[in-house]
């Protein structure tokens, strides 16, 4: 059987020698691993692709050998569960349900919740749950909170915004912290913000591309996961900018959600260590 | 009302005045051209949008005009007519009727066609008809046949083999002539036939890649169309790889079947001219 | 004899057919041709490739037949001049002079003019004039006015700012309008001004990049000419992203004077067009 | 002080665990650490940061503690040893020189040697010695037998083949054994041999490359190291191609040096292992 160890602490002197002595004493055989020690912050993080069989007490002596407070996940073979959040755009929310049709990734999209209805033939040619939750007559708040309950039910590891079009309320945000990744449309921290592609063709630009982060209470300025470009040229207007432009989106955000799938994902302050 | 001019003859001097005059005098306004010469064939290519309306003998005194045997087209807003012939992989496939879904290209994906119902939920999701002929008990011409009969019915403009796997008779080449676009999965001419992952692995190459071609009746030989490559390293064995390039043949293969819905793509001996 | 035409003026119907009829009556044979209309901006730009022998009234009998105020260019062979300003960092400078060297471009680099010396022996290695105008004991205003008159002996067509790390004075900038191009370490508008590797380590972005673009007198706000961009982890620091960075200020800014010597590179208000 | 631990050996359980603990007890803190295992060829690779100082029996009871026959290499700040080859064209050359002289790399190029004189002045202008081996009148095996004698003065670490353009004999290459790097100017495998742009133009591709490998006794078959590529087009011909392919050249054999300067780059069989 093989696993994922992932391990994050205040970093101390050691520290591999003795994770990795610990698996080695347990019969773990590690297959593939990666460490990252942030000087500044003192933080040390690590992921380790073992295969063996762990005895029940392995994580517990692993966690008396760290630094107290340790972040400790051992993973199977589970699928990450994720519930994707939608308004009316196809690519994004496309691009993970045919990546997950393909079997390209470890995910289990367990729903998705849109403010409008369009999307619902896609997500049910899929065979994938859809629920209409409409902002209409409702407040900011009273809607946020219907689809954060919603969402509640599903349990989800990540929530993703597949283009989801409303900015959330931080009460929202704070019911799935450090869970929600969005991807917006723009290469940040350029662009914040409404229309990016539009301030991009005033600007003048050759490269555009676009983010996925996670979503803390600053618009558009989480900690950021993956970014990607591609040239334009002065004969693009902002709707073929935008145009090119989804097909970086697909990609970013399905990278995005796939780095989360594979357990190489960390959040470190307001950034990210990622294992890629 | 927007239109696209392709041309290709015999070069000629003052071929693009003469063109360009002829738009003049008929009030078509030039809103984008590209050209090219190609100087050893002495064959010239001209892609041009128009706004206005053209008159009903604008093709035919453009034909006047021109060196004998000029091919031209004037297209207006009509989709391509796409059929797509699969196996069992769905991430080609799914990848254009996903853009199909998106709007982002100007295709109408008349059918799929497949030797397996693997992906007929997948096509059906989608809302397209999808028609199992299997090749079992059948010579391959045979089943060349009963395939070539049912796509001419549908009278396509393209015939796209989206990770169809199985090797084209020259019957079956010769019905669709210049129409057949495939996606092989190496970047061309490295890797030609059977698993090309397997022997970039072998190779040890730390790029791999996806080419979009014309299927002529040499195995992998056809005018290119499309390329791109990806990093890979020595942490990634022959599955890995597979998993890895099969993003690039789904965006290589988009990519292609794009170029030719814009009318962007000649086939020039063993060569193709892509006006993008 | 082969030449490149370039023209600009404001946009009117049949602008191509009438320069390529008068191209065609002139026995100028055209191999490429590129054209842009702004349609916003109601500019038309054109870049055609010739061969042939123009006549000497070729250009004024051109110039009649277009918009009033049209600007019109006929180049032969002739290299392209160019004056580099320099302070300390070698990259994109000897990008330049090794390029010269390799006759990669048709580029005839002046002078070098830099306020210190340390980059006089890589200067007078590729056996180019080195000048130093230091900037010590002299206000901004009189050390600009110096550089500025020792550039003019030289009658450049192109100023380079090859990591010159002053700001200039409008005086200067307006001495040389629409000469001046630098190279930025970021992808612009991400991270202007000072220090933008630290910025971008601050961000904790998953991208780098440069951009070149031309000199006005607002800070880091000019034309954008070219850019590109490289991938980062949370592995690199500010340094190493400045060390990363340093390969891709080369290429983009030598990218940008290969458009400019290839004359494929116009400014359109506070954009370009660049026909690559 | 920071050092630079390599070790490659036959694989083994709690190899990683036994070195990391070895630096533990030694007072080496580990600050990024890499390691991999071929499972087919059964080898381990790793390669260790460390900072601290190293006693005097370190790397022996290192040895002690892994399998037979271990390779094992400690690196402090130390320059690699270079000596270039090459014949007339200047750009990966110059391209190594500028990087050097940049202190964009931990490396010393010892000597230029070259089969012309061409290069003469680039090498002099960046103050390196440059020695004229001419191959008139030489059978092949005296030719190479007096360049190797000349190299062997330097005993370098690392031989780079700076577009060297004359295959070497057998014996050339034993006496230089995994130490040579060359670059070829296509993607290997494909178009192996000579005129690559002319293949690659013939076929109608749309990449093109270049590859870094290790030398052996079969030409363009060595263990590849470093692979690039960019988008051509059908308007280009061979020379343009070639032109562009040489940036290509010159970024992928600087990367090859770069990533022997610092120690990341191991020869596995007819592979290579690349800690990147």
């Amino acid at each position: 059987m093989s696993y994922i160890l992932t391990t994050e602490c205040k970093d101390d002197i050691g520290l591999i020698a003795k994770i990795t002595s610990l698996c080695h004493e347990h019969d773990l055989n590690i297959t593939r691993n990666n460490e990252f020690v942030d000087k500044e912050g003192q933080r040390f993080f690590m992921r380790t692709e073992l295969t063996g069989t762990p005895s029940d007490n392995f994580l517990a002596q692993l966690r008396q050998s760290l630094p107290t407070g340790a972040k400790l996940n051992l993973y199977g073979q589970e699928r990450t569960k994720v519930v994707l959040l939608a308004t009316k755009e196809a690519h994004c929310l496309g691009g993970v349900l045919l990546k997950q049709y393909e079997q390209a990734f470890n995910i289990e999209v367990q729903a998705v919740i849109a403010n409008y209805d369009t999307l619902e033939p896609l997500v049910k040619g899929f065979g994938i749950p859809f629920h209409l939750v409409s902002h209409e007559g409702l407040s900011r708040a009273e809607h946020d909170s219907a689809m954060a309950d919603l969402i509640e039910q599903y349990d989800p590891d990540i929530v993703g915004l597949a283009k989801y079009m409303r900015i959330l309320t931080p009460e929202f945000v704070s019911r799935f912290d450090g869970k929600i990744i969005n991807i917006h449309h723009s290469f940040l921290p350029a662009f914040i913000g409404a229309k990016p592609y539009h301030q991009a063709f005033e600007r003048g630009v050759k490269i555009i591309g676009a983010t996925a982060h996670f979503v803390n209470d600053e618009l558009d300025e989480g900690p950021i996961i993956a970014q990607n470009v591609t040239q334009v040229s002065h004969a693009q207007n902002a709707e073929e900018m935008a145009k090119i432009g989804r097909d970086i989106e697909k990609t970013v955000f399905c990278n995005a959600l796939q780095l989360a799938c594979e357990h190489k994902l960390f959040i470190n302050g307001n950034k990210t260590v990622v294992f890629s």
